[in-house]
């Protein structure tokens, strides 16, 4: 497997298109769609939160019962959560339009908001969106690039990567893009993500590998607790690669798992590490559990704690509140067996051994904790289970944005 | 029942002391010490963290195994948390200091601390100080209320309340004293809360009031989502108001219940409303919920959520995220039947009817948003169970506190 350039464009039949309909941001592109040149399978995965987004209730629709799916319709600026009917309504319209102007049934088109919640989309301006983007669909890097940006809301930067590996003499590219800064702690958060390639692969087991890998990758990220309301992951497989169909758990399979995983916990880590305000990717790893369900809790625990994450912010090795974050997590453990590590670029460094404090440098913790991707690693010393959660630091300008988001 | 002036030293028998020991803090008091004139009976609520700090292992053992307590010193700069075995030794060594001094068993001294983690205390100043506070112990308002500063940390104002009601022709009275302002989320906080009463009441049913009580009241607040290792309640009653002591559920135990109640949700409310950095105390109540347990998860899901923390220091109506905290609460509910309200002083707004925004004036939502104390009020519409939590925003000196806590 080797990382190639580029995002949602870059496996075979799949092109890209973005545009500026005015939704709510002005001088800039606020939709994007994505189009396979042949009908494709797809995965799904939604928000847990029981206050839905209208896109999710239209793509679960969609994900489950329809044969497949062969385009997706994205705006930023407006959430369609909490909009009762009139928001499913126009789900439905978005894809009607969509599917006539590209000649597709209404049940391939799938559709997805990322935004402000509560308030109605300006259908005139979605139509007419996606009636400007249709003739402008095309399979360049610079298309799919173009996509990843028009769905960005409070991001920074722009989301994408793609791989490529061999199966069985033949080449299958994946690549995905996503969009996700605040209201960010997925279970299965406003995220976004659309995965795409062209491997051949069943529906059941593209679905598998999607559930199964998202509980590593998307759902072990959070930037601020929020569970949003539209949080989707969408993988389409249009088999173009011209590979046999894997069907089975095969080494095919296991490759395909692998690129996924890779992709998906690209894009996952970018999304914390652009967490809203943020200064730095806050990752930690909890080594020596009993069981992976008791290192996920206590190493999501920690990245979710304000006042951890407003440590990190001060390059303050504050590892106290590690730990108490660890203890209220609700996972069993023996806090005097705990050690705890700092590691960065600029090095790593012990600082609790079982429990207790060592007599560490504070001016070299704060030099390891200066660094734009920081780790803290929690040994139990319970069993050999691990786990890998990633969040941001806490600072003054995620208070800014959230502060005056809707004015 | 009425409210009257003073805290811990308002209910007879009860005297208190602070004193400059120098711990962390310079130029100011950060020890107190409150005394009883005769042996209470005590109870105790504590953290459920599972790394609890050394006076919270010290002071279950004295609650749940000591016939009687009779003194309480506390120190604030210094949580004594995480310090091992040390740590729990010079828990003993500050009881053994105040029990020489008071001449009163070892048994019956409790001890708090509140502070940073992972940092032993400096024995001879603690020494020192509980020998400098036990002559100048005394049961003047005043007193109570220099006890009541000393033991703040990042604390805005002192927290106090009492009140006195009448029971079988005797006049019972009950006082407190509390901290807490960050790391606050008390399933049973860094909170401290220490009430006196002069009630005689059953050592049995004292404990029962008060475990009963702090689940309506501390754990119903939250400031940033993290529960401390220190959180403590402590409850003395010594009897010298004369009544005949409460040993069944009578309409005596009610009236005691319900003065319990009033000292504990002002104590709670006060912590919310001085929140780290906060401008507003934040009141959610979940009505028409189907189960009381229900109502809490709602209710206390929206007050840690960050989101809506920042929209409420914002003064921006930005009810999506209420719901979506709901959301992902884990209760289940309909989204499509909840009514929501805006309140203050400055008014009442619905702003949600049946899931859907109303037409109302942004305007007029933030004027009553601008004001000191909000309500947010949701109706779920499917029983009689109601639940009321509190917090506070979240804002840039919440940010600045916390990065910058420990240097």
């Amino acid at each position: 497997m080797k990382q190639i350039d580029g995002g949602v464009t870059a496996a075979k039949g799949f092109k890209a298109a973005s545009t500026a309909a005015g939704i709510k941001y002005k001088d800039r592109k606020d939709m994007a769609m994505i189009y396979s040149e042949v009908p494709c399978k797809a995965a799904g995965t939604f928000t847990t939160n029981i206050v839905k987004a209208a896109p999710v209730k239209w793509d679960k629709v969609i994900v489950e019962n329809s044969p497949c799916a062969q385009a997706v319709v994205v705006n930023a600026g407006i959430a369609n959560a909490c909009t009762g009917e009139e928001g499913l309504r126009y789900c439905m319209e978005t894809a009607e339009a969509a599917a006539d102007s590209l000649s597709i049934p209404v049940s391939s088109v799938l559709v997805a908001s990322t935004g402000v919640i509560g308030k109605q989309l300006p259908m005139d301006r979605i139509v007419a969106g996606v009636k400007a983007m249709v003739p402008a669909l095309d399979g360049s890097e610079e298309s799919g690039t173009a996509a990843a940006i028009a769905i960005m809301t409070t991001d920074t930067v722009k989301k994408e990567v793609a791989v490529q590996f061999e199966t069985g003499g033949k080449t299958i590219t994946m690549g995905g893009m996503c969009k996700g800064s605040g209201m960010i702690h997925p279970d299965m958060c406003t995220m976004l993500s659309f995965v795409t390639t062209d491997a051949a692969i069943s529906k059941e087991l593209l679905q598998e590998a999607l559930r199964e890998d998202i509980k590593d990758t998307y759902n072990m990220i959070s930037v601020d607790g929020d569970t949003s309301t539209n949080d989707t992951v969408l993988l389409l497989a249009n088999g173009m690669a011209g590979n046999e169909e894997i069907r089975t758990k095969n080494e095919d399979y296991e490759a395909f798992c692998m690129a996924l995983n890779f992709i998906n916990e690209v894009l996952a880590k970018k999304m914390a590490g652009d967490g809203e305000g943020c200064t730095a990717l806050f990752e930690v790893k909890i080594v020596g559990a009993e069981t992976k369900e008791q290192a996920v809790t206590l190493s999501k625990s920690v990245i979710t704690s304000s006042l951890t994450k407003a440590a990190i912010f001060g390059h303050d090795a504050n590892w106290g509140r590690i730990l108490c974050a660890m203890g209220y997590s609700g996972a069993v453990f023996d806090p005097e067996k705990v050690d705890l590590y700092f590691e960065s670029a600029a090095g790593k460094l012990k600082i609790i051994e079982n429990g207790v404090a060592l007599s560490y440098s504070e001016e070299e913790a704060t030099r390891i904790l200066s660094e734009p991707e920081v780790t803290a690693t929690a040994d139990i010393k319970l069993g050999e289970a691990t786990a890998t959660a990633w969040g941001c630091d806490l600072t003054f300008d995620y208070v800014k944005i959230n502060a005056d988001y809707r004015s």
